[in-house]
């Protein structure tokens, strides 16, 4: 198993990138929930294991385009590559019982060694679930190829001989991490062309050689993977300043079944639909993204990240969207309600009450665009705090996760869910789905929320759900989530903002674009696929 | 035939908008050219007219949806909605030999209506073309039924009886003129909801009821109209500032034969490919676009646009470049190279050599901006000119297309061209434009060449071609287009930045998004419109 930067085991990132939980959050958790600490978990090397139905001659084929040396059919690498990183994902890594299973673990050096393993995997029957980051929070790792049978936790099943999988069907993960490179710089276009698998943080760093960065810093920066980032319409922290990822995007390379897919000649163009967006949150689905040319920005010279307080969530969110629509844009702009505040307060060791609103600058110079936003929040009310609750945010911005983990060591179940409308539907969508969390999870509960990336027109919504994890806690989150997932549907927000599809939201996905929407992508992915053998059930049924 | 703002018929516009040639630039076609004024033009009750196979059915059919007043068969305004406005089309109708001729023209009252047209065409057997402001200049409303015979010049066959032209097989033209509504207006998210068939100018008087503009000011503004902007991914004058199209779309109602699909959910999503931009760029081959949402802005209290000089296209582009990379970044940014520079100085009576920019800010107060841009612009090496030029490239901004009727019936022949590419490719892209534009054209021809939408990762280039017209102007224009093209594709730019695909530019858009892009657009065709009744022949071959 791989130990560099990669979501590990049972847990996000690694064990010594932990971060403990605040004693003051410790200590409300005790106070709040009846906490009860969780078991420890199953090592990957010991999880139930389905049969391998990789015949001799399929795992022959595969060892052909790649070398033997990159085709793993051990245990630990093959669980490891088994889900994302949702919370349900880290219950079934540590109870050792995952709801699949890849038969072998296959890693192609480039983007033709992709192709001729496609054409081998339609050849052999064997679905492919391609693998960067492995952060997906939404089910993107986890093929639907037919109804497993539940496995009792940590059966050995090593030999590949046992048959009772058989339905399940067969897959390979397709790891792209030698896909690695800095393929080209054009300094004065302002792009660079990064393979797919290059980690985010890796990017930055070969492209801050150049004085370049991508400026694209989601939660999952520190893992996730640049082709992931284009098949998933990752957003991130800065979006505000430097766009979704979307918005960075000028063109990528696409192995398919079919053939190769090489798409945008120009910044912009009228010629037909842009098929860049087709691919773009395409989840591998319709093809393996094996690079992807991006827009860079010269690195920022300054940086500033301040707090302003808001006397209330409705406030914070009119000064947002007046920033948003009539400007000065910051980079980054992040508006907590009032639980998270306080909750973010409590750990941070404040408690003023209030939103807080974190506002980032970035630039070759930023004292001028500070200025001028924080005449404009002034106006709107805001309370300036300062640059050290800005700092405190910038400093533990990929903390989220660790904190997760701490919650769940501690004995609380916490997940997220989120976002986006258009902003006068926005404060119903909020109390919606509030409401639909409340309804269906038990007391006590807290649901924390928060604003992070606006638009002219709308914004998203962030929601941090922490409960205590008596029985069943993953069923009874699947029930909660499912509640707040009609709540947003029904009150008009999109089903991801930047989490994405996968399979955890594809029935709401379904509703969201209507039954000929789906037949539309089932069209592009039956052309391009026409097997079915690129993430089965995963952004449309199969 | 409908008078009001809608492209007339053998030339732009109405004839009371056209526009005299300066006299400076007649004096200069006499001198350069050996011009020969054309006959005058076929009245369009006069053109050549296939047979209408519409059956008895069929037209009861058709009424039956819309009313009988909703349909017409009359010559002159199947003629007037048999092509666009490309200088073949303008010859066409000059010679009264179309290249199509719908049977019938439809005017749907609303979404529900062009839902049974398209149902009803189906029945019939008979294709369906879209048509909003008649501006296509790239064969876009000219489906490919079938291989014509060439009329007689004036033919009268106006009983529909005669039946050597069944091979063509027959189309409506769907005009969506009745579809001109507001629907909506939400202040809070700056958006509206506009029916397809508003002409830009309507939209925006019906905007700025409520102090908002599109923003959306391209060449054709007068007469084109919101769905077709949608349906041709449309770009402005003021794209620098407000945006292009697509840019503006949050959200969109299309009809297809299969039903009806509604896109747009919130500003951004990472729910799936955008199926908004799927339908962006369609041109009518997959859907007719009912409705489309869009983003506002609140309407510019001040303007103010400023000429600037260069002193060579290099030396502007720079400073257009360094305007779009690193800003400020001005509402409307537009570069001349020299030729273009001296021939509308010589209209202008100004004659200063090197290149002009025109540089305008729009907003709710510029002088901010202006000064900032100015000082760029002089560290860039400009120099300014005031305002006086920039005032007299707005009070002009439309006249381009009546220049280029003044110039026909002076005796030249006038048509454009345009592309874009990342900003390393663009001086190479202008070059092999305007080699393969010379070698093909004879000479004395004059190519002219502006930049008017930038990026960070490049620009477009807009070139104008004025010479003589001796034999065959048409199939001679098409030989140096076809040269252009193949320069285009040859040198990494688009086929296309603002005009759209159409017929004329079907072959290139091949080459640019491969066969395999072409398979893609074709299945989502095939999808919708299983009978293949949409603008057969547009966008991709059917």
């Amino acid at each position: 198993m791989r130990e560099e930067r990669r979501a590990g085991w049972a847990r996000w990132g690694t064990p010594e990138h932990a971060k403990p939980l605040p004693e003051a959050v410790a200590g409300l958790l005790k106070q709040v929930f009846e906490v009860t600490p969780p078991v420890a978990p199953v090592a990957p090397e010991a999880v139930a294991v389905p049969v391998s139905p990789l015949s001799d001659q399929a795992l022959a084929a595969l060892a052909e385009v790649v070398g033997a040396e990159q085709v793993s059919t051990g245990i630990a690498e093959r669980a490891v590559h088994a889900t994302g990183k949702s919370t349900p994902d880290l219950f079934h890594q540590r109870s050792g019982e995952l709801p699949a299973l890849p038969s072998a673990v296959v890693a192609p050096a480039d983007h033709d060694q992709v192709l001729a393993l496609l054409a081998t995997c339609v050849d052999h029957g064997l679905a492919v679930v391609p693998f960067g980051g492995g952060t997906s929070v939404v089910g993107g790792l986890t093929p639907q190829l037919g109804k497993p049978a539940p496995h009792p936790i940590g059966t050995p099943a090593t030999d590949g001989t046992a048959t009772e999988q058989a339905a399940v069907g067969a897959y390979i993960s397709l790891d792209l991490r030698r896909l690695d490179r800095l393929v080209a710089v054009d300094p004065v276009s302002r792009t660079a062309v990064l393979q797919a698998g290059l980690p985010a943080p890796r990017a930055d760093a070969l492209l801050a050689e150049h004085g370049f960065t991508l400026g694209h810093v989601p939660q999952s920066y520190e893992y996730a993977t640049i082709g992931g980032f284009a098949a998933t319409r990752s957003s991130g922290q800065a979006s505000a300043g430097y766009g979704r990822f979307d918005d960075m995007v000028v063109g990528m390379t696409v192995a398919t079944p079919r053939g190769t897919i090489a798409t945008g000649r120009a910044p912009a163009s009228s010629a037909g639909p842009d098929l860049r967006r087709l691919f773009l949150g395409s989840e591998g689905a319709f093809g393996v993204i094996t690079d992807v040319t991006v827009r860079v920005r010269p690195l920022a010279a300054e940086r500033r990240y301040e707090g302003w307080r808001f006397a209330s969530f409705a406030d914070g969110a009119a000064a947002a969207r007046r920033l948003a629509q009539d400007g000065p844009r910051p980079t980054v702009l992040r508006l907590s309600d009032e639980v998270e505040t306080m909750l973010g307060a409590t750990g941070r060791g404040r408690g003023d009450g209030g939103c807080l609103m974190v506002v980032g600058h970035e630039g070759a110079s930023v004292g001028h665009a500070a200025a001028q936003t924080a005449a404009v929040l002034r106006e709107c009310g805001g309370q300036e705090l300062g640059t050290e609750p800005g700092e405190q945010w910038a400093a533990h911005r990929f903390d989220a996760p660790y904190l997760r983990d701490a919650l769940i060591d501690a004995g609380a179940f916490a997940e997220t869910l989120e976002t986006a409308a258009f902003w006068s539907a926005l404060p119903g969508l909020y109390e919606a789905v509030r409401e639909a969390l409340f309804a269906a999870l038990p007391v006590p509960s807290m649901v924390l929320c928060h604003v992070s990336h606006v638009y002219e027109t709308g914004a998203s919504l962030y929601f941090t759900v922490v409960t205590a994890y008596a029985d069943e806690p993953v069923a009874r989150w699947q029930r909660a989530k499912a509640a707040a997932s009609d709540a947003i549907i029904a009150a008009g927000g999109t089903i991801s903002h930047h989490h994405g599809v996968g399979t955890e939201h594809r029935d709401w996905f379904a509703q969201e674009v209507g039954p000929l929407g789906v037949d539309v992508l089932r069209a592009v992915k039956r052309e391009l696929d026409p097997a079915g053998v690129l993430n089965p059930g995963i952004l449309v049924e199969s």
